[in-house]
């Protein structure tokens, strides 16, 4: 990592979604402007989405996706920033960062800025260690290790698929929450990296998230939320409970912690609350269905576990409400699409 | 817990194995002085060991213990520090809170000074989250929370059976890693405490340790270790194996993280390597049979958990060695002595 050009450069593309003017790309120039970002301009394609100069990106709104898609823009969400996941689609590289407009660089507790892409980076380059539990938490970082009675034939740990990095200030709540309180801000920094154990399912947030496209790309879609849907605010949701269920049955690992990000403005609890309510109840059934859902041993790549996987869906969920069967065939039509645009490259 | 008297002043007891005079009390004294100490003597009973002044305890050396369990003081591993169950045993209180003799009041980064057995005390306070995972750490401390997408039917959390702290300065590390990083200090103050989830073994250290003794006291068995034994070591580790199967299967908790305490002095590598040396490799099997290890619906309380696990680890891990035959009896000998001394209370 000590060389002189930025990690990784040839090899990560920085996927943005918005709806408006980038400006929050001044405060991350000294971090980005090396890096190529894709832009998924969201809402009304007319409208012209300014660039801070020296970026090199490329820009697909609405009219892009309908015209490299064609019928399969379906499943790409409208007027939702789970439009985001087209960005990860049309990459060629082998990683993504994503992260919200609103999020700038924090401060460490010394004052200092965070090179939060620079922390992802660590974070997938080395392995995870989903099996069992490091008490000194990620156990490759520096000055820290495998802790006595840390099984050594587990010491290997296993390929690093997703970076989950956390936020400052505002924090990630759901609407109840918001609005029950909503002058709490995260001002706690804590100082670590872990492995979500095998087995178990987190909240995964799109806000400052990074993966390994080869590792689990397929598996990062962000499911059919805003125009048209009964749902929002659940597309990572969705996104982190699929890939948490792939990566344990192929054996990857997905860390949590750093890098910390400056979260500035918390949206309307009013306008979420109508977003979330369906998902709120929905989740109780949803959380249930992917703890105990098992993959075929003959799913052995990411598409054959995410279209067992709407199989099921189909089944189980479609019995809750009609969404989840059009959810289920949007998955279908994804990985048709992620084909599309990334056909196998020859062995 | 803003009030004048200590925490849990009456509830809990502090438990510490010992073959020399407690100097190590006087950093202690504001924190350790209102609460009532066991001191397990190890080693020779006729050494007097000095407790300094000002201190309320009760001391027990062999002698006691062999009069106290009469032939059931078999299971009371002698010449190592797994001798302090001993203690968890002949306590009369909800609480215990446990710590080695080379352990010292830790600073936080502002160089304040920390009252672990507050922390501890917290952390048992407050309930668990072993199914979900939260990516904001414990959601029960201040300015925390559950974040977007934590399923609400599973915000109350179950009780805390345990309490694990951790170590400055002195890192917790086997034989090897110490002969490998010699010089290796543990200085990264990480600001959180965090359950660990179902399903999910974890290494547990005996040196920083807290738990519910009506929740869990009878599968805080440190094993035979020590004197006529093959092994050392593994006392701790032991316990938290035994202890998590049966917390996952009875709905409690064990957390991880805060408080730290600073861990003076390393021990020697070439001897631990000695008593360590056949858990090295015992564990590659012992591991797997924890993980897999099922518990019967009708095994409701800790005792009854603990007698099952006995005889799975007499069928299953006896044909590793021998010495795992006598740990299965060891095992319900110490459920017989802890009935023994903890007769029933009346409903």
């Amino acid at each position: 990592m000590a060389t002189s050009s930025p990690p990784l450069k040839d090899e990560l593309d920085i996927v943005i979604p918005t709806i408006r003017n980038l400006d929050f790309l001044e405060m991350w120039r000294p971090y980005f402007e090396p890096y190529h970002l894709i832009i998924v301009q969201d809402g009304d394609p007319s409208k012209t989405i300014k660039v801070p100069p020296g970026f090199d990106y490329e820009l697909y709104n609405r009219n892009d996706i309908n015209k490299l898609l064609g019928p399969r823009a379906s499943c790409i969400s409208f007027k939702d920033s789970a439009c985001r996941c087209f960005g990860y689609m049309v990459s060629k590289k082998k990683y993504i960062f994503t992260i919200d407009d609103d999020c700038f660089v924090a401060n460490d507790p010394s004052g200092k800025q965070i090179n939060a892409l620079e922390q992802h980076i660590k974070n997938l380059l080395c392995p995870s260690t989903p099996l069992f539990f490091n008490t000194l938490y990620d156990p490759f970082r520096e000055g820290a290790d495998f802790v006595r009675g840390y099984p050594f034939s587990l010491r290997e740990g296993v390929p690093t698929a997703i970076s989950h990095g956390l936020w400052l200030n505002i924090p990630d709540y759901d609407a109840p929450t918001q609005l029950v309180k909503p002058l709490e801000r995260n001002t706690r920094y804590v100082d670590t990296v872990l492995t979500i154990p095998k087995g178990t399912l987190f909240p995964m947030c799109g806000m400052n998230l990074a993966f390994d496209r080869d590792l689990i790309g397929p598996a990062m879609y962000f499911g059919l939320m805003g125009d048209g849907q009964p749902i929002g605010r659940y597309d990572d949701m969705w996104a982190g409970w699929c890939c948490k269920v792939i990566c344990d049955h192929l054996g990857l690992g997905i860390k949590t912690g750093l890098p910390y990000i400056f979260h500035s403005k918390a949206s309307n609890p009013f306008v979420n609350l109508r977003k979330e309510y369906k998902g709120i109840f929905w989740q109780e059934d949803i959380i249930p269905f992917f703890q105990s859902l098992a993959l075929p041993k003959e799913a052995t790549t990411v598409q054959k576990c995410y279209i067992e996987m709407s199989k099921q869906v189909k089944e189980k969920l479609g019995k809750i409400d009609p969404y989840f069967d059009k959810l289920a065939d949007a998955m279908v039509t994804w990985i048709e699409a992620w084909d599309q645009l990334n056909p196998a490259k020859k062995a």
